[in-house]
């Protein structure tokens, strides 16, 4: 299961409504594990808010190294530095060596647990464990910025049904299978697909700051869940390198993802969500605007 | 007038009552001075709380740079960046060239305004207008840190019985009476008081972090407010270089101030102020515990 928790939702200035930029998802299977997609002012309270424990983090993903993206995470290392925290923190971002430096030198605390950062401009999978995997894409934005995708693994189901029309019984054979995909029995090559169902792994897409790009479409491609920033209405979109909800539900579409939600909505919108709303359903149907403490479950 | 208005008051990890320390000064004369004693997270939407306007803080105070007393700055200064700042601001801190360098190199806006820094490490008078002075003086804590005092100036007022009674009549000589304090008038040394009552300035002393220290009574002498850390009580207390509420009582009752408030308050008494409170008391009877948003107001 997945649950996206939104602990911040507004644009570069917060209101007492909308907190800085800050997503957590929570992954639960075996293990459970934490990401928290960019870190703005007041994360820490947000994710008490959710019931969410910060000590759980896992990864912190940031899209770039504007303040209201980032300026949540220093009182962060710090609040989880004073709760005794052991484990490796891994922090993924732009520049991220040369800037968790200057966070080291800004402030006094020495932090006791490893930090392990990894650049997220490189565009690769920039992590991979047994259930999912990270990937970032470059996006236009006025400094150097990623989209990120959490990508689950696919998983194999075996169905007795084919199971028993190909007259197999369940072995050891089968843990090769699910290796390699494919295996001969009784020179007889058997394939995965041939005695199993596939469970598709979800894919949730976050864009961070960015204007409309077609790439990110493609990096997008069928994902689950899209949440793209939609700063503006398509009127009052300027030179600012943000998005309009137009924007993000072109990309939506093109991008063919299930659902779209809308967030980094600018203050001036405040009593004015459902233009942003019906902008985007204009082209694209399945979308919603997060709000603080919005959360998405997927099973 | 002086508004003071406590915008955090918890120690180092901020809870939903107390966010982490801020407090700001409104000095209200014929011209308007906002002062920001230092700037936890949160104090941008704490400030707009409290009606204040963040694009009209004049000087910001950092006491010392762990992050519960700092956070909040980098997005305060992108917020007034976007909000079109002209004006200069000052910031006062330890350390603060260094500082503000690696602020400018962490986060990716351009700051539009000046910025003046003073460094309070020296410890003379950092700031001198026609209403006010400020001070800074070491105190005793994990790292360089200090408390600052604002100091108004004192007025004289005159007195028309005590200048009938010399036969005096008001004219541009009074001029000079107060920039010279004392005059000759047909051989006759007048002094200013001889025809003037004083209008004693406020003086208002914020401790940050630090331990009890005597230096601090001396620095706090006479005091109308004195605004002190009071992280534990006695009992709590260990090798954390901070005060407990009857250190603060102590150093209130030496300095002889008027008035005292506790502030910079662990979670750990959250449903058990009364004791932090009875415990100053012992020593010091005026004394007060702040939460977020209490006000005083000096006239």
């Amino acid at each position: 299961m997945i649950k996206i928790t939104f602990l911040g939702t507004s644009a570069s200035i917060p209101t007492f409504e909308r907190n800085h930029p800050a997503i957590a998802l929570e992954y639960f299977d075996k293990d459970y594990f934490l990401l928290l997609f960019d870190c703005g002012e007041n994360t820490q309270l947000q994710l008490m808010r959710a019931g969410i424990s910060f000590m759980k983090i896992n990864i912190i993903l940031i899209t770039h190294w504007h303040a209201d993206h980032f300026a949540g995470l220093i009182p962060l290392l710090q609040t989880m530095n004073l709760e005794g925290r052991k484990e490796k923190l891994i922090i993924i971002a732009p520049e991220i060596e040369e800037k968790i430096e200057l966070i080291k030198k800004l402030y006094y605390y020495d932090i006791k647990f490893k930090i392990e950062t990894i650049d997220a401009i490189n565009e690769n999978k920039l992590y991979e464990n047994k259930y999912f995997e990270i990937y970032s894409i470059k996006v236009k934005h006025t400094v150097p910025s990623v989209a990120y995708a959490f990508k689950e693994k696919d998983r194999w189901k075996i169905n007795e049904e084919k199971l028993k029309k190909l007259n197999l019984k369940k072995g050891k054979w089968l843990d090769k299978l699910k290796k390699y995909g494919k295996i001969n029995i009784n020179n007889k090559e058997i394939k995965i697909e041939d005695i199993a169902d596939i469970k598709k792994g979800k894919k949730i897409v976050y864009s961070g700051d960015c204007e409309y790009d077609e790439n990110l479409a493609e990096f997008a491609k069928d994902c689950d869940i899209l949440i793209h920033e939609a700063t503006f209405l398509e009127k009052d979109k300027k030179e600012y390198s943000h998005s309009s909800a137009l924007d993000a539900a072109k990309i939506a579409k093109l991008a063919n993802a299930k659902r779209l939600i809308l967030t980094h909505i600018s203050r001036r919108y405040h009593e004015n969500y459902n233009e942003l709303l019906e902008e985007a359903k204009s082209v694209f149907e399945n979308v919603e605007i997060a709000k603080d403490l919005f959360q998405i479950i997927l099973k």
